[in-house]
């Protein structure tokens, strides 16, 4: 029998569940929120380009991810320093967990949320808790901002808008509690640009030293399997703590040159936006008219209650006869919804035509 | 005054300072053990390639990074289920330390070695405990392998070759040290494929549940720039907890299929090896006539020590003046030495030069 080398806290750790990913063609991908549309097509003229510099392969990369974390400086009119570029913004988290949180802290976030935050924040070996969900018009599952800042918590982690749900808070609100907090508040904003140009808490990163917010490439940048997200903190404390558990050189050379092409395409980043705004809209009413209860999301996501009749777990693995994948998470407190992401207009059209097979609705 | 958010390790954090990177053309780099020879053509041309796949940025890259896991199973002839596919070795390190090591543990490395394993073990909370060098002919600090093993703790990192001397172990003598062990080897081949075709440990994984491999594609594949690595490790139980801590999905798409690309090259990767020996003989032979003594290496680096009337800081400084960077460690033991990487030909020809020069002797 080996000898077990893990740690105490790595034995009680607990593994993420990535969305099921599929390479085999012919497959509707609504499970992972990936954007619908493909990268700019500039960033694939830069990616054509940089085939013909394989110096830039051969060299280390730049520790800090130059040249991306000038240009996310530029494009947000914030000090560099502000900027660590990490490996999709799941590194960032994960800096901020080693960095922050220890067997003598706990942390805080909805009930219902990115899961991923349970697994770093039990994998540190802190404590965790919850804040409940609340029902409001539009939003079976709405975050409870209240008695999510009076847990007794070091960090406060929270997605705007929300995972699983795309609900949307207010920044005002979210500004205006994180002044008067003594908490670090950890603003998940992977799917913040879908809610909108006036939605990121960045400007106010500079008056928060409580506040750090992460970013991703992965989803309105269509960026997700080139791993680029950052963060942004105006403590220097902190920020030099996270860089000490940073890995020296976390990202590659060619995705940060490809995310400054995504970062300076403003016009495609808005057709993906709009193909989201609008694939949104049609899915909501084509979806309520096949009798499903549809929640309110600012994000490329949204849960759906489907009708009497069929559950969600069979309407999700109907669906899968069909080659189309949504996220189905049994044992949760929406066993009975569906989580659907955004498709291309041809994608979206595909599953409603599924869902009335699945029904037996005719067209 | 803003509240201290990091936790008591990371108070005590170090950072881990990476050799200088500089972007701007007509330096000569000899400082950060680079491949002297940019990566395969054939790489490249599956770059070129992937430039017309934008469905691969899209959507998320494999969560245990195939195709290469695979492909890395096939060419060692080891199970899959071994490989974890790392973003550089540094990650697979980070990984280690995060999984085994807490502030009840310690850890040992040899006094002179790679000084990441120093600051990922403190970074980590634990301690740690130094072998001595011991001197020995054509090498004056060579690693003291019974020493290290009896240094009470729970993780060992052993680079094979050592990092900064370039020393091999001959891997029957690891060999016998780890089957006799209770400790965790952690045996760092960064370097090993330079050391010969069997130098590497991989073959005895399979037989030791306390032995880790990490391996990169960073110098003998000439991917620095990339961030590709991966551990190897047969023990089920470990690698179950180091999957825990690893990011969900932690290489990205293009990283992982130009690395397969690197690795079916075997005649390209033959290449580099050959360049870096003839550049090692070559710069051994010249640096030892201009009065330098040169230590043995089986590595693309080594150290000398400048001849009487230069210290190795007077000879880093003014071979930065000829724009060639190598690397000099004050407060250390080699403090005396300069470390010096194989360059191409011409590098290696232009560094001879530059030393004639600054130590006045005529070519």
């Amino acid at each position: 029998m080996a000898t077990d080398f893990r740690n105490a806290t790595t034995r009680k750790a607990r593994h993420y569940i990535p969305g099921e990913q599929t390479s085999e063609p012919g497959w509707i991908k609504l499970n992972t929120n990936e954007s619908p549309l493909p990268p700019s097509p500039k960033v694939m003229a830069v990616l054509a380009e940089l085939a013909q510099n394989p110096e830039l392969l051969r060299k280390y990369s730049h520790p800090m991810g130059e040249p991306l974390r000038s240009a996310l400086a530029a494009h947000w009119h914030l000090p560099k320093d502000y900027f660590i570029v990490t490996n999709g913004s799941d590194e960032a988290l994960s800096l901020i967990c080693r960095a922050t949180l220890g067997p003598e802290h706990s942390a805080a976030f909805p009930e219902i949320t990115y899961s991923l935050y349970e697994v770093l924040v039990n994998n540190c070996g802190a404590m965790y808790h919850v804040a409940k969900m609340v029902s409001k018009p539009g939003q079976r599952f709405a975050v409870d901002l209240q008695s999510l800042e009076q847990i007794p918590a070091r960090v406060i982690f929270l997605p705007n808008p929300n995972a699983i749900t795309g609900e949307y808070i207010p920044r005002e609100r979210l500004r205006h509690t994180i002044a008067a907090s003594q908490k670090l508040w950890v603003v998940d904003e992977a799917y913040n640009d879908f809610a909108g140009a006036d939605a990121t808490m960045l400007p106010y990163v500079g008056e928060h030293p409580n506040l750090i917010v992460t970013r991703t490439f992965s989803k309105t940048h269509a960026l997700a399997g080139l791993r680029v997200g950052y963060l942004v903190c105006s403590n220097t404390l902190l920020r030099d703590g996270l860089l000490a558990h940073k890995d020296s050189y976390n990202e590659d050379a060619l995705a940060v040159r490809l995310a400054v092409a995504a970062l300076e395409d403003a016009e495609w980043h808005q057709k993906i936006l709009t193909t989201v705004a609008q694939g949104l809209h049609t899915l909501r009413r084509e979806l309520s008219a096949l009798g499903f209860t549809v929640y309110d999301s600012a994000a490329n996501y949204f849960l759906a209650e489907p009708p009497a009749g069929k559950t969600a777990a069979t309407v999700a693995s109907e669906l899968r006869a069909h080659k189309i994948l949504v996220r189905h998470y049994p044992d949760s407190p929406f066993a009975d919804c569906v989580r659907i992401s955004v498709g291309s207009p041809e994608e979206n059209a595909r599953l409603i035509s599924a869902l009335q097979q699945i029904l037996g609705i005719a067209a």
